[in-house]
């Protein structure tokens, strides 16, 4: 929350979750420390990329000897606002919301879903796989009932927008939105997208470029 | 399929279809020419860097007048080998394989799902929103008959790495995981995992460095 934290660049921040994943990967091979080639091997980025982003949380590593992984997984931990839960509500019960209900990622990662919201009366008042499915006209009073902080919209495209205005009247001021969709939103919300197809697509330029015999 | 585009960095790659994206945009709002400026701030990266991967494919753009947003969304798409559909099978016919096989922006993009896979027989046999489901004992055929070369991953992480062993006989070589776990595949085999989670830990830094009164 201090100064220093909020001048982080929006490109490095979205790099934290990547390096706190291999950190997490090389805590579980009980490795104790971590250059920061390897780190960038694992990320996917080059080392000085790495040091220049690590050194926005103030570290530095050590010469010969690299970075502390267990120290900088928990000082990323904490920058990224991770030491604590983030109780979610999911927008849309259909099949991609309750499989998101369902996606053990988010649990694991500190996102317990605390709902799910349907415009569908019928949905209503059921659980999904332990979630209990709500009202969307509920959703300011769930909201702060549950001190919601962050919803991911999982409708059909043409629903995304009108449930992005109830999430502005409801307060909800970070967005994740897996609708194929753009929307707008004021001033001040966070918004993410999430774009299922663009991972496919890195997939078809390695399939593209792939000669038949070899690799 | 030249020498030059297998040249071509990961990471580069990986920008490819951030900027299609955005290039579509621009062939959305009839913008005929663009600046490395602009597209970059579009992608979210610096305009050097822009400039840089747009050269990979033989782009330098026009001193003041920047490049042509249809030829450069063509070649983008040509080199991401977009100019055809690639059908894909998608592993794992529950929530989530369900709302991958409704998700429209895999078919808009050139990704139709040709067939859900699963190894419940209850679940073989039926249609999901038009997908044929059938047994993963029939996968190697239907990839075959089908020209299947990318599979989509969506079971329960306990199955996943079985998974990827039938298809790495089955000869698929590109592989898009959404399970939330580590698998390994052959020498050779293009894997890309997908972490639901990932943008929700991005999401919850700006909410942890939100202050309680401004944006």
């Amino acid at each position: 929350m201090s100064d220093r934290t909020r001048r982080i660049p929006e490109a490095t921040v979205a790099r934290l979750p990547v390096y706190l994943r291999s950190l997490a990967e090389l805590v579980g091979d009980k490795t104790a420390t971590v250059s920061s080639e390897r780190l960038a091997e694992m990320a996917g980025v080059n080392a000085a990329k790495v040091r220049k982003d690590l050194s926005y949380l103030g570290s530095y590593g050590t010469r010969g000897v690299g970075y502390d992984v267990e120290y900088l997984a928990f000082q990323m931990s904490r920058e990224l606002g991770l030491t604590h839960d983030w109780p979610v509500v999911i927008i849309g019960a259909g099949n991609l919301g309750q499989a998101l209900a369902n996606y053990g990622g988010f649990r694991d990662r500190g996102f317990p879903v605390a709902a799910l919201i349907d415009a569908n009366r019928e949905k209503v008042g059921g659980h999904v796989h332990g979630v209990p499915v709500h009202h969307i006209d509920d959703l300011p009073r769930l909201a702060k009932d549950l001190g919601i902080a962050i919803a991911v919209i999982a409708t059909p495209a043409g629903a995304a927008q009108s449930v992005a205005d109830v999430l502005a009247e409801a307060g909800i001021r970070s967005i994740l939105n897996f609708a194929p969709t753009v929307i707008s939103v004021p001033e001040g919300t966070s918004l993410r997208k999430v774009d299922l197809a663009l991972e496919l697509q890195i997939l078809s330029f390695y399939q593209a470029h792939r000669t038949p015999e070899g690799p």
